[in-house]
């Protein structure tokens, strides 16, 4: 069944707020087993948003609707949509009641445009709001079918559990299930290459590619009867997958890599810790980032300029003769945290995030160094990009691949 | 001049990626004075995106697109914008060139597909694309404009600022100056109150709050004939709210509170240092963002265990007696940075992000210890959240504030 998705709010469209609600229905309808088939944004511009409506029907069996059902002048979604879909307007006791009796509670006055917000559409199912005051309604015509909901995410989130998942669920036939499946180590058009044989002439399931930065991410989905049966597709064509780009896959449940490697360190019961030069603290970050890090990262180290690698345990000869951007000094530095920490995975990185470098170096190069069960080494990374963000957000994921690779014994290769 | 954005990627239809990417375009649009009238979402489908095309074009003259330039079979975007608009295609040398470049430097080889990107339509304005492989473009017919953007927001962001801000400045007639001013350490309802005087019955410039993360921000803007007219306007209200509000004003210039930090240490000659548990890295990320950190921050720590902070010199009966997360083991930290590193400006965190925390505590309470010009103290933050993720970014603010308060000798306070 065809879904489309209105969010009306002059706030959109200057850019001061984010379109969240679209994306939040999205998934959920994507979920239930709907297709979202448009997004459209208006302002509080009842034209507009009468034009928008008929565009969205002409085209969707189902169209939601966000924001505008506030007390306020210029909020006009209720009104068009009634208007649109010929239905008189009433006044809802049960709404005037709750209203009442939230600003009973509140100590407040309940002031004549709250009023406003108690008339619906005749024939209408009402959404009752208990979190706030605008309720929100899903109206049928002619097999058409219109659900209101307000603009503030924590009460549309409310209302859509509270009603209008239930009232939607007896509208499809069918039940989506997918599957987010994470690769690391290539590119979206080599991996689409690699799985063309699967992707070509596709029909259900369903696999789409979508390359996020340093990584890229795999949707499998099946669209049937049941739940288990469109898992089961799902399932099967997961196992294909797997198949033939098994190493490069890091989760098969949408999991982030940073997740995946406190998960195993945790599981296997080792801990890690690092001296960062160019990524100052962002990879300690993710790591932490994780609830319950604490069983893993004891401490970590931040060594930016020369002299604070040396006092680490750094051989300062080692950067006079090799540079302080070389696999040597990464080596060093590796070896320095198992001394400070005796962590059982040790990791390093030393490089160029730019904007500058060092005469002979480019922006993007850097030395990923590890000691791991004895074996000292280091991974020689290059963007080839003068993006300061950019090359430190990468070098951080290439330390949490290396790690990830380690701690899953494959080798590590660029 | 009337605008609308089309977003083109199936992926925010399945409600995995939010359209941030309109919000972007449409805080810009604005601030230059176009009137953004729709935003519109389609998934990858050659028919439906030639449909929003004629829709949106039906009513605006010009028609800003992002996604769907990308090297595989579903990128349709530039091929279905030449079609609507009867451009053909050619095949741009420099394009190719630059991917020939790109893939030559990571020692990866083009692939076929590749080759699809460098292809644009005839009579266009390339936005040549130096933060990713696939260019932008600008094509014009009848009085109607097309701008053509990659999906990935970096380098929409990239091709935006080198290229097309330029382009679409020369289709308006009126000049738009408008200047960023970030506060912290005040609300933004008493921030409007403050400057009701003068945010009452303004017409031009306009002055609008935005509420971010634990800070808030002031835009100023002045739309007049020329940009110096609007410049000398948006100024002379600047001067005004400086005089109102200026104590809580850290920057004129839109920099962020880490940008100004490290302007402030380098123009000083003064060095920071931190020992990070609850933020496990975070701070010192932070400094580190901003290019040329290294000359301020030689290095940093992670203490996240009660026994990495003994061993980095914590004394441990400050632990047992007052609890790890307590002001007593705050400073016992930053005192211990100042003898690892003897840095200018010792900075310390320990606190609970949640969801767990000690018996008798919340998620949400740090403490901020620091040593400065020998002072020792320590400053109390409860968010009163359990969210890990907004507490350990509330806390690093925190910390950055407490940076920029002690180096502009005003007093902490909470």
């Amino acid at each position: 069944m065809k879904a489309s998705i209105i969010a009306v709010g002059t706030e959109l469209l200057f850019g001061q707020t984010v379109n969240t609600n679209a994306t939040y229905l999205s998934e959920n309808l994507n979920h239930m087993g709907f297709d979202v088939m448009y997004h459209f944004v208006v302002g509080d511009n009842p034209a507009r948003l009468k034009e928008k409506l008929a565009d969205a029907f002409s085209d969707t069996d189902i169209v939601l609707l966000t924001g505008g059902l506030g007390p306020t002048q210029d909020d006009l979604t209720k009104e068009m949509v009634a208007e649109y879909m010929g239905a008189e307007m009433y006044l809802d006791q049960r709404v005037v009641d709750d209203l009442r009796e939230f600003f009973h509670k509140r100590g407040g006055h309940m002031s004549e445009n709250n009023y406003k917000q108690a008339y619906l559409p005749v024939g209408c199912t009402p959404l009752y709001n208990a979190s706030g005051t605008a309720p929100g309604f899903a109206l049928q015509k002619d097999g058409k079918t219109a659900i209101c909901f307000p603009g503030p995410p924590r009460e549309l989130h409310w209302l859509f559990e509270h009603g209008a998942r239930q009232y939607l669920e007896q509208m499809i036939d069918k039940r989506m299930y997918y599957r987010v499946i994470r690769t690391i180590g290539i590119g979206e058009s080599d991996l689409e290459m690699l799985l063309m044989p699967l992707i070509d002439g596709q029909t259900d399931p369903t696999i789409a590619t979508y390359a996020k930065e340093g990584e890229c991410t795999l949707r499998v989905a099946s669209q049937r009867a049941t739940i288990e049966e469109a898992k089961q597709a799902a399932d099967e064509m997961t196992a294909r997958i797997e198949e033939i780009v098994g190493k490069y896959i890091y989760s098969l449940d949408n999991e982030e890599l940073n997740e995946v490697v406190v998960r195993i360190l945790k599981e296997s019961g080792l801990t890690i810790s690092a001296a960062e030069s160019v990524t100052g603290g962002s990879f300690a970050k993710m790591i932490t980032d994780v609830a319950g890090a604490s069983n893993v990262i004891k401490s970590s180290f931040v060594t930016y300029s020369d002299e604070a690698k040396v006092s680490f345990g750094v051989d300062s000869s080692v950067i006079s003769d090799f540079g302080v951007v070389s696999a040597e000094t990464a080596m060093e530095m590796a070896k320095a945290v198992k001394t400070a920490t005796g962590a059982d995975l040790c990791l390093s990185v030393t490089g160029y995030a730019g904007p500058e470098a060092d005469p002979g170096h480019d922006a993007g190069e850097a030395y990923i160094g590890y000691m791991y069960k004895d074996k000292l080494s280091a991974v020689r990374v290059n963007t080839s990009r003068n993006d300061r963000k950019w090359n430190r957000n990468y070098f951080t994921l290439r330390m949490l691949r290396t790690a990830y690779l380690l701690l899953t014994d494959q080798i590590e290769n660029s």
